[in-house]
């Protein structure tokens, strides 16, 4: 970027900074009261210091480094606070107002001046459309969040009243729940009546058969306390096959760091399974909105894994007749 | 807002606007070919001509009241068609730059270019902050949409494994479908397994008495062809009670304009009912984001019919016993 008169004034102002952050401070409170005028006065004057040092920063460097920094540094969380794109554009402008303000004194000269003032503009257009690129994606990757949250929940719900066999709908919807999270796998466990053991008995996600085979040996029991579930409840686990010991190491583990997770699954307030959810992304935790989603889920898999238990019983009276 | 300069420069550029409209289409095409270079020349001129000019009456007027035209003109399909932003705020600063670079030539007083580069200033903050404020707005509003869908859709998959009697569930469940549509009403009804009619079984958002025993009265069959249903599916319909007669001239212009709409109840390919939804607002017609939503609820509906009918039968069975 082109910034001769914006690194001068710059450097400049720099040196002499508390004038301008007076002035700024001023007109935020004045423009934006909503945000501004609820927080103490030097707490408004540091908030203005940050975001005018920012803008000299990226006239003496001649990039716009300063301004990444400073998105990384707080754009969630006024997007989290209700901050609108409005807003941070206005303070964007009312901070360039000030900078125009403080140049007509520096700038004795009005071809000076005149060459500042395109610079400057060229710069707020990098500046204004960057912050607003920004903020939009996160709006977007937001949307977007929600707008798969309601895919899933609309797959699952078409899942359990699909023409599909009882067993190939929990398989459905063990997919549907790896796909929650990024990198999921799913393994849902189902309550054997007569002993109130858990067993595996739908799951999706796992890559090799190694895992797969493990898992499909891998039993828990309400009684234990090796691993905690969401709801607070805990449970221990044994291996009815070889491979499945390795899991002694690595599930205690993940559900302790967060990466993997056991919710209840109830129908009416009795317990007729548990979904073990995980995901191989690097330092996954799983986020209220996401246990949420899952819970939403779980209801539909509560209710496929009592029709499954009816087809089941219709099969042996069948056969029993 | 002040115009003094403004209006000046727009009344005379007004008059001699093929210069600045010819720059600004081309840098429209340089600046943001995504969006212009794969349209004809004279099209983005077009799309120049209207901002300019926009612009250009904004100034001589000395209000907003032509860029507010301009957003309901095509803010939403900009936004339909994936223009971000970002891509908004970058024209309108493309096109102060064209304004500026008119204005040089014209103002040959450099006092008096100052002074139009002041009100150029306050105008473009006006407007940046009005077309963030617009375009975001939009955004959020289509976030708020997709929010309010998923918690209908696990307000739904929730009802349907509570411990609530099965009746209930469906009452629940006719609330969640009314609430998918603004001022929404909806009744379901349900196959009777002898005659193969449908009738109202649960209800909700029907204001009157007088309204309520109407529709209590009301009776589907799958043989008429006065009211069609969104699968192309056609419903008779009679009336069991003198009130639901007032229907029979209601319901069919209400399904015709597109106010009140029927869906089909499915379970594994099976028809279990029909649920009538309806709204109240004035010219309200079901989009097809709703209509995907309510074919979600649907299938919960579904299981929970389905849930009815089991319970029902297990105290037949009681009872005979």
């Amino acid at each position: 970027m082109k910034n001769k008169k914006l690194k001068e004034f710059g450097v400049y102002l720099l040196e002499n900074i508390d004038p301008i952050v007076e002035r700024h401070a001023g007109e935020l409170i004045k423009i934006q009261p909503r945000w501004f005028a609820c927080i103490r006065f030097d707490e408004c004057k540091a908030i203005a210091a940050y975001g005018v040092s920012m803008h000299l920063e990226c006239f003496t460097r001649g990039d716009l480094v300063p301004l990444d920094n400073y998105f990384n540094s707080c754009a969630e969380i006024k997007l989290d606070r209700g901050v609108g794109i409005r807003d941070v554009v206005e303070v964007a402008l009312i901070g360039k107002q000030s900078l125009i303000g403080a140049a007509t004194d520096f700038f004795k000269e009005q071809d000076d001046f005149l060459e500042f003032l395109q610079e400057l503009e060229d710069y707020f257009v990098q500046v204004l459309t960057l912050t607003t690129d920004r903020y939009s994606g996160m709006l977007l990757s937001r949307l977007n969040a929600e707008h798969v949250r309601n895919k899933l929940l609309l797959e699952a719900s078409r899942t359990v009243t699909s023409a599909l066999d009882p067993d190939e709908v929990l398989s459905r919807l063990a997919e549907v729940l790896a796909g929650t999270v990024g990198e999921g796998c799913c393994t849902i466990f189902l309550v054997n009546p007569e002993t109130g053991g858990l067993a595996p008995c739908a799951g999706f996600g796992y890559g090799s058969k190694e895992c797969q085979s493990a898992l499909q040996g891998l039993r828990l029991c309400a009684s234990g306390n090796t691993l905690s579930g969401e709801d607070g409840k805990s449970y221990g686990f044994c291996s009815s096959n070889k491979a499945s010991l390795s899991f002694a190491d690595i599930l205690p583990e993940a559900v302790r760091s967060g990466s993997a997770s056991l919710f209840h699954i109830t129908n009416s307030d009795r317990m007729v399974g548990v979904a073990l959810v995980s995901s191989d992304l690097p330092g996954f935790t799983f986020d209220d909105a996401t246990k949420e989603l899952i819970g939403g889920i779980l209801n539909t898999v509560a209710v496929a894994i009592e029709s499954a238990a009816a087809a089941r019983q219709t099969r042996r009276q069948l056969m029993e007749s």
